[in-house]
Formats: structure tokens, sequence, C-alpha cells
């Protein structure tokens, strides 16, 4: 096998993002040179981060040029390996951008051990999903037990673990998610105490009735009237881990008129992005691996198959039509 | 002299204050009885918190409710002591409110030391207002040398200390204050880099200018249009530390559409209340103190003569009338 697949962003979306925006594409598997090695993609994973490297504006990491194959975290297999320090056989996580193989030094690739977990939950629940719910939880909200911690976006690959984490530390978690089904799932098999329908026509009743004490930490991943809703029942000296605002990627952004509350309650608000602190993820890879074998921490994959299909899995993914981590797979 | 002159909320205003929301009425001193002093006020602090506590909305501390006494802190001397550690004759600061008199245990008065500083200083630069600038400076913002500060009301009693502040800590200080000759006291008496008068037609223009390098460290007291405008500057791991947002005390909130800034930034927006920790206002109080004797602060005040004028003097500091610490003087 000398090719490979690779999807390329095509053009930057304005407004909603959709597969006419990528182009699959062959082209020639380079050779693994001295120090390098060649790896088989088996997974991909699709994340929100995503869509900032492909918008117009401005984010916190460099963009995606049209032409450029599309970035991402992949799972996969070494074919070939010039290095000592990988074989043949070997299953990784790299940065491997949404193509079937691809050849890079060995130095950036982490070998992985998946005695009793899936490769694949490198890329979410023990991947940087897990270690953004753990940074965002434990450094910025730091929930001491008794308090409410409140999440959206709560059966996602970050939500899902920033709930089991909170119940972990002995909080009262309270979740926001879109539809039934999924607040079934985080209240039945991921364990919190609660989980509103951000759908519901009485969203914002049952959202007080949810969390009659306030809340202390609140994991912020989509923004917009969510945000707003949930930032009138903070408590005085609460924490805001803005990690995402999901639902602001294609519209104007959303006014939010409460701000007054983080001075009246003397709020910290804090935004963060995982990758600026690489130094800190072994150790927390480790406690989240410890979590999963130990069964304190469920989750839930969306899985598309065939690299072809990564754009309309990406797009329904920032629609909310996944259930839990989105991956691609790559192998048949 | 048995009565004393006290000012009382009389209704809660809806939108703007005025001197109509407020009466002046005479009563009979109390008594001075065991461990209690009787204190004649010289000064009344007006500070925009005020403005909360007479407000139908919650905020962080008990309202005055119509009927009561307007609260306040103030500089006086001691009549008549009926404790050991207070003497006739003793300058002291209390919480003595919207009076010309106060009869009060003397355990809940600081007894001053007017040596080199004058005694309506410790409402002011050495006072609530100058321990609330060294708080959000330096446990929130904590700007580190070369660094970009920028305060809004530069030329108030927060402000004015803020910017001092930050240039000790060799920052570069930008200034937003209203009007010419604010600025012009900002720069040139208070040593700032720049000041920006926000009344200016580009206004968004000459802070663009002002702030080449972004902006590190945010110390907001006015929130509304220029806070949304500061945020557009923010730079990378910048902190900004929410005082108040006196500009939205008498309208409908703002609307931000900058949230997402916090987030690609990775901002630490946190509110406070200087009240919160009562237990650092001594050493600060000390630092504040030696600074003005080194002549590295300075101060300005705008002074009302007589408590009638109080609630006019108040009004006009709410709508940036004043030029720095506003004092209401109780004696001739």
């Amino acid at each position: 096998m000398t090719t490979r697949q690779q999807i390329l962003l095509k053009t930057r979306p304005e407004g909603w993002v959709g597969p006419e925006h990528f182009e699959l594409r062959e082209s020639v598997i380079p050779s693994a040179q001295d120090g390098e090695v060649l790896i088989r993609n088996h997974w991909l994973s699709l994340d929100p981060y995503m869509r900032s490297r492909i918008a117009p504006e401005k984010s916190y990491a460099q963009g995606v040029e049209p032409g450029q194959l599309m970035v991402g975290a992949t799972v996969g297999e070494v074919l070939e390996s010039h290095s000592d320090t990988l074989a043949v056989g070997d299953w990784v996580l790299s940065a491997g951008g949404w193509q079937t193989h691809a050849t890079m030094p060995a130095k950036q690739v982490l070998k992985l051990d998946t005695d009793g977990v899936p490769a694949s939950a490198y890329l979410g629940v023990i991947g940087m999903p897990g270690i953004t719910a753990w940074t965002g939880l434990m450094t910025i909200c730091e929930p001491k037990a008794g308090e409410t911690v409140v999440v959206d976006a709560a059966s996602g690959a970050v939500g899902s673990v920033v709930g089991q984490l909170a119940k972990g530390e002995g909080c009262r978690v309270v979740g926001i998610a879109g539809g039934a089904a999924k607040c079934d799932y985080v209240v039945n098999t991921l364990g919190f105490d609660a989980c509103i329908d951000h759908r519901a026509e009485n969203f914002k009743q049952q959202l007080a009735q949810a969390v009659p004490q306030g809340i202390d930490c609140l994991f912020e991943n989509v923004g917009g009237e969510i945000f707003e809703a949930l930032l009138t029942h903070m408590n005085p000296f609460s924490r805001i881990a803005l990690c995402g605002m999901v639902s602001e990627f294609n519209r104007a952004p959303y006014g939010h008129h409460t701000i007054r509350s983080i001075l009246i309650n003397r709020i910290k608000l804090q935004g963060f992005i995982v990758s600026d602190k690489p130094q800190t993820w072994p150790a927390i890879r480790e406690q989240l691996r410890a979590r999963v074998l130990g069964g304190q921490l469920q989750f839930r994959e969306s899985i598309a198959h065939g690299l072809e299909n990564a754009p309309a899995a990406f797009v329904g993914m920032l629609k909310g039509e996944n259930f839990g981590k989105q991956l691609v797979k790559l192998t048949p």
C-alpha cells in the first residue's frame, strides 16, 4: 500500500459548516525516514475545537488553511518503524490528522497501554476531552463536597467526565443536555443527580428546581442562552470554567446581560485551553485511566465509519447529533 | 449639643437617583453607654457602592430600607468616651453613616494616626477605596513589570490608586476618564503613560493606539460599552479585576457580545468586594500609608460642604461630576 486517503479543508465556512467545505483526496504516503514511523490510523477524533481552526476569525491556535490537511488526534498502529522507541504493531496516539496513514517522528507519538481500556478511549475519556474535563473542574472550579456542580453538553466527551469526577468529589451534579435520551443516560448511566433538557419549553423553571441551593461550580461548554440562564443561578464565590461556546460557532455572538452577577457574587470566570499545559497531561491521564479501570468513569462513543464520512459526522457533532464521544473508524 | 442631623433614604430610586430620594431630619443624639463613644463626624465618604444599597435589586450587601439612615464611612473626633481605648479628641474612622454625630461601641471604631496624612485620606487613598485598588490589582491582576495595565474611572478614588500602584510595579499604565481635565491630571499628576477620554468620538481608535501590545491587566470600574471595548484588546492569559459597573446603575444592563474573548484568550475575570477580606486591611493600609508619606501616591478630593448637600454630591458622583475622591465636609 503506497497511497492514503486524506481530507483537506476546501474553503472556510461562513456560517454553518457543511461537508461541501471539505475534500477527499488520495496521495502517496511519504516513506518514513530515520527516527520516524509509519502509522495506520484506526480512529480519528472529532472535536468542537476543530470548528475554530477553520473559522475566518482569530482563535487560540493557528488555523487550517484551504488546501491543507484537517488537524485531528488519531489512534493507530505502527506499520513501519525507523526508531528504537516504537515497534511494528505498537498502538499509538498522535496528531495524525484526517487521514488513513501518517508518517511522523517517533518522538511526536505516544505509545499506548491498551491493557483493560480500548485504544479509542485515548481519544476520549482518557484523552484530550477527559483531560480537559479534569483540568477545568479540578484546577478552576475546585469543587468541594456538598457543592452544586453544573455542566452543559453533559452527555458529551467532556461533560460526561466532568460530572462523574464531580460526583466522585461528593458534589450534587446537574447536567444540561439536548433531549430525553441523553438526559436519561446522564442520570441513569453516568449517575448525575439530575439532567435538564435544554430544548424543553420550561427549561428555566426546571433549571431553577434542579439547583435549589444555587450553583457553586459551572463547567461551561455551550455558551449563549444556556450560559446566560446558568449565570443567574451562580452563588457567591462560585467558579466558572469556560471551556467552550459551541452554540456560538454559527451565528452572531449572544449578548450577555448578566455580567453584573460576576461582580455581585464575586464569581471567578476563567477561560482555559487544555493544550496550554501539556506537562500536566501524563499525571491526569493516569488518574483518569485508574478510574476507567475501577469502573468509576463510564463513557460512550458515537462512531462514523470511513474517512469519507468524517465531514458529515463533524457537522452532526456540532449540531449535537452525536451521543458521547464522536469518533471516525478508519479501518473496517 | 443634644441633636444631630441625619440623612435617611426616603424612597428607593427606579432609574436615576436624585436628591428627592433622601430626607434630612434632626434627632436626639443617643447618650454613649459603657464601652461606647460619641463621635463628631467631620468627613463623610460618598462611594458608588451606596447606589447598590438603595437599589430594588439584590446586591452583595443588605440594602438600606426607606426610613433608615444612609450607610457610609466617616472620619471624626471623639467628643465623649466611655471606653479605655479611646480618649476625647482622638480622630477615628467608623461606619458612622450620613449624620453629623454617631454613638457607637469603641471596638467598632479605628483610631487614626494623622501624622503626615490628613484624616480624610482614611476615606480615600488609604481607606476603603485605596484598599480596593490594592486588592484587585495585587491579588487578582497580579501585574508584572512590562505588562500593560488599564483602569477606567482613572481619576477617581480607586482608579487613581490602581494606576499609581501599577506604575510602581513597572507597568505601562493607561487610564480611561471622562473629559480632558481628568485625563490631563491622570497623565501629568498621577504619572500614567496615557489617558483616553471615553467621551471622545474616536475613543476606540485612541484606545487601540494606547495599547499597542494589548492589555494584560484590566481593573474594571465602569462596565457597559467601555468594558466591551476593552475586552476586545485583552491579551492571552490576561486578568480582569471586576470592581464595579458604575455605568450600569441607571439603565438596562448592557449586552456583552465579546465573552468569547475570555475563552480564546484564557482570561481570568473575577469579581471582588473589598469588604470580604477585612483581615487583610491593616497590612494593606500600612503599605498605602507608606506610599503616601513617600510621595508615590498622589490623591485629589472633591469636597461638598454640609450634610444637606450630601445627596446632590452623591448623585453628581454617579454622573462623574466629581474629580477625585468625593467627600462631604460635615464641619465648617
